[in-house]
């Protein structure tokens, strides 16, 4: 059988790898536009930032090296331009020599990745993008002053990054280590969009903290050789920014031109339309990695598994290349997918799985949210520091349907667990129940993904009711009374101000010690009451407490601490004057 | 309802506080012998060596905080000396006063904990151990000299830690945080005895690159008041070293004292037997913690839901605590277990979680084993270094029954990802299929996780067979082909050593790169062959350009790597002169 596979990064590679692995017979061909096949895509950032020395590190492997161990025929620099699915033919150009020939195939696996979007505004030409090797070189001879608009061999000193997702992010990084001044560009009003804003505003502040200037809300309108103009979201030209080099990584589409040649339909999203088993609408011709839709793991019941999403990941990749293989020789079966990632920004780390609260909502999906605020390990062992989770739960299943988790020790550990339990079908609740491996430099005996269990399953028994910060304002308007549960040191530090209550008074301050002798005498009974503390987990004690002592009570999810952050993110959207007062 | 809860420690003060929250009627009285509840027992060593400076850090509630915001009737040094089942009565002694008196109960939780184990050895009065504060506070004034035999001022300059387990790896470390000489003595062959031999010689070497003399197979035989006489596992006399301070840390029984005095049964292993909802035999009676039984969740079947096993783990303590708390309000259902376990050591972290290949031989179960050495992320990026993972599978079900980890890095993560998964029902083939949050500087896009998953799913297709170090050297005697598919320099830098081969030659190195065109005119037809490369990925891939040769074809499970380890682990075991050279 003859496997010619077009695209010879992560899914095109490891599907050849494997193929080769399962079968001798095989003949495999791996075509390849670019230079390079099985660099390391993820590593490029780091090595425009130097922390990646060698260049040769991103060079996995070698037309040569693949050729000796598994008898592949790699062959850069050929580019397909058309493709005959009826006569099972591709057309090849030898990008090299110029000339075209015919490439026959029994199996075709399309695996072309996806490309960087570029915004279309005068003077984008000069954009960087970051996709392959290429782009890496184009990246540090930028930063180097040797090419682009300046080349005058003096590095450059300013940088404009337009997207403040993953891998913009990560751009972000290395230009500052670069000793760059970086203004990042961000149409939404958040920075990290697959994150809730509550969560996103910490990584803005470690971008802040680390001299980046972050403009959310904002676009660039057009590029000049020197700077960047940039336009509000009503597209009103709001400044003119200095930029030695312009980076775009505004997100990817998938690369969808040789489906096109072959003729196979597209999903939603505007994927490659795969099956389960990853083959396209076109008899023979399979789909792999980023071009290609993934089965969604967390679809709202009734859409079953009929559902497709895009998820543009290296693991997801990685596994599709392998699956094909199997496929192809007979194999068969791959379980939906939920999209697992994690960026490190400067010391900070975000990471996320399935769905955010935002996605939820803009599905009309019922949900409950929970927000807590632990210690990456035992808080009496030194170096513990605060993490912010959330986990979203479908409230008529208890299943986990996405978590997301910022902070600067033990966030890719807890989303790991998390999307391992999403894996094994396991409910919120059960999440309690984990086993972690626990010493008090690596956890806590009530693990942070135990304590988000612990909330899930007092939510799930209807042992404690909570609202969320955005519902907080509604509620105190249409009367209720708020307590603040903290000691009146923490309550003179800071506590949640709502309009409604501002005046006359804030909060009432009654210390959960103290909540059991004061409630009767201080809280008015008849009107429902929310408490709220620093993180959640008095306001727990404080509203259990509450009802059984009659009140009608809600305890605040996330305590001030998930309010003050969401607060901090709306006004930083809405380009707040509070915002430093906030702070 | 009146609940009297024996022991405020983990188990014991997460029951008090959890009954609170979900009942203020109740009245629940707390009985502690000793002087002080709810510490942190996971921090005494760093106390000890200082890495935790404040005393207070361990103490996290007293009886005061426990009253006010409890309202918990907690009282230290009040010790159970009397349990009257059938009148639903205790007598309680008051250790301070030394009156005795009686206390009703209508629900009794037992929660005594376990007591360390003491090798009845002559002048072992002197040993310390290491279960509350009190004994935290012996060890530091042995360290400071302050007390014990020396107390005279001078720090201790020589210890001997009896015990090579979690928390006596803890303690050697935190006496060499001092700077202390320190002689482990181990009775076992290995140190860290939940581990495989091949995982823990990693640990040894740990500890001896750090300057500790590690004693295994050797006892104390007595103790003078200056040093510990040391004898072989036969009992002879061997040595006598110096000993300023000496620490027992053998292990821990079951404190099951009160159960006696209740008539509660015990269960194998000698922990207070108890039903799901932690029921002892005696009505109204529960046990939790350190103390009771759990449910096994690895069980062979066959044995069905009625295996209990021990596991004195705090995380499960403190699940137990909550758990009891809602079985007594009338919830019920707890997962069975399986431990997990971390401990670190200098800078090296160990890791396990459900059965040791050890444990499932001494079972007589099926099992399968997997030996991997990935990085613990990308490999391209800084700071990369060399896990040692190993999964322990039922080739029957496919189902994980444990799982192991060493490494400077990453362990933590992937053995509470392995423990979610067992949780969840995963099959080892299933890892292969976990979207685990990838970014360089964090994982791999296939993860060590996701690479134990395709190695499980090649064994339980068939694709690949594989051979454990220790059946090297059976079958090569059996005669089979010895090929190590490594280049010709790492060959040459050592390779498997086997007896029946060494004379008159060791295995034939034939690269994987040139096996393809080599394979038929230099590896003699009809007789097996076994393979290996220095980690087992390459071997995979020989094994299978072998197998579709013709050849008979086993690929050595875990490489090089893992037969220098358990080589070296036996080496040692055995006392074999051999090792320095192995080395």
């Amino acid at each position: 059988m003859k496997i010619v596979i077009v695209g010879g990064v992560a899914a095109g590679m490891s599907a050849a790898t494997r193929l080769r692995r399962l079968s001798e017979d095989a003949e495999i061909v791996v075509l390849e536009a670019g230079d390079h096949v099985s660099y390391a895509n993820c590593g490029l950032p780091y090595y425009a930032g130097g922390v990646i020395e060698d260049r040769n590190a991103l060079l996995l492997q070698t037309p040569e090296s693949l050729a000796s161990r598994f008898r592949l025929d790699v062959r850069v620099r050929h580019r397909v331009t058309g493709v005959d699915a009826a006569a099972h033919t591709l057309t090849v150009a030898d990008l090299a020599t110029g000339e075209e020939y015919a490439e026959p195939y029994d199996r075709l696996v399309l695996s072309p990745g996806a490309r960087p979007v570029v915004p279309p505004v005068p003077g984008i030409d000069r954009a960087l993008v970051l996709r392959d090797v290429a782009d890496a070189d184009r990246l540090v001879a930028g930063i180097d002053g040797t090419s682009g608009s300046a080349a005058d061999g003096v590095p450059a000193r300013t940088a404009v990054v337009i997207g403040g997702g993953f891998v913009g992010l990560e751009v972000v990084e290395n230009l500052v280590r670069r000793g760059i001044a970086v203004t990042l560009v961000e149409l939404a009003d958040q920075v990290l969009t697959p994150l809730d804003p509550e969560l996103a505003v910490r990584v803005r502040d470690e971008l802040e903290a680390h001299g980046v200037d972050v403009r959310t809300s904002t676009r660039v309108s057009a590029l000049t050789p020197t700077t960047a103009v940039l336009a509000d979201a009503a597209g009103g030209d709001v400044d003119e920014v200095s930029a030695d080099i312009v980076v775009a990584a505004v997100g990817v589409r998938p690369d969808t031109e040789l489906a096109a040649l072959a003729g196979a339909a597209l999903g939603p999203g505007g994927g490659v339309l795969v099956d389960e088993d990853l083959r396209t609408s076109v008899p023979d011709v399979f789909a792999v990695g980023d071009a290609a839709t993934k089965r969604d793991a967390l679809a709202a019941r009734g859409e079953g598994g009929h559902a497709t999403t895009l998820i543009p990941l290296a693991n997801l990749a990685n596994r599709h290349g392998r699956h094909v293989a199997d496929v192809i020789l007979g194999r068969t079966g791959m379980r939906p997918s939920v999209g697992a990632a994690v960026v490190g920004v400067f010391g900070l780390t975000a990471a996320s799985v399935g769905r955010s609260e935002k996605q939820l909502r803009a599905e009309d999906r019922r949900y409950r949210a929970i927000h807590t605020h632990p210690s990456q390990h035992a808080g009496y062992f030194p170096g513990a520091s605060q993490m912010a989770l959330k986990l979203l739960v479908d409230p008529d299943t208890d299943l986990i349907l996405g978590a997301q988790a910022v902070a600067h020790d033990g966030v890719d550990k807890r989303i790991d667990v998390i999307a391992t339990a999403v894996a094994g079908g396991l409910t919120a609740s059960d999440l309690a129940d984990l086993e972690l491996a626990y010493a008090p430099a690596y956890g806590s005996a009530k693990d942070p993904v135990n304590m988000l269990g612990y909330v899930a399953d007092n939510l799930r028994s209807g042992d404690t009711r909570s609202i969320q910060w955005h519902e907080l304002d509604g509620l105190v308007r249409r009367g209720v009374t708020l307590v603040d549960v903290r000691t009146p040191a923490e309550h003179a530090r800071g506590t949640v101000e709502i309009a409604a209550v501002r005046a006359p008074s804030r909060a009432l301050n009654v210390p959960l010690d103290e909540l059991r002798d004061r409630a009767l005498d201080e809280i008015p009974a008849g009107t429902p009451v929310v408490v709220h503390c620093q993180v959640g987990q008095r306001g727990h004690t404080a509203a259990r407490l509450l009802t059984q002592l009659g009140y009608d009570v809600r305890n605040l999810d996330g305590g001030y601490v998930t309010w003050r952050d969401a607060t901090r993110a709306t006004a930083e959207a809405a380009g707040d004057a509070r915002l430093s007062a906030v702070r």
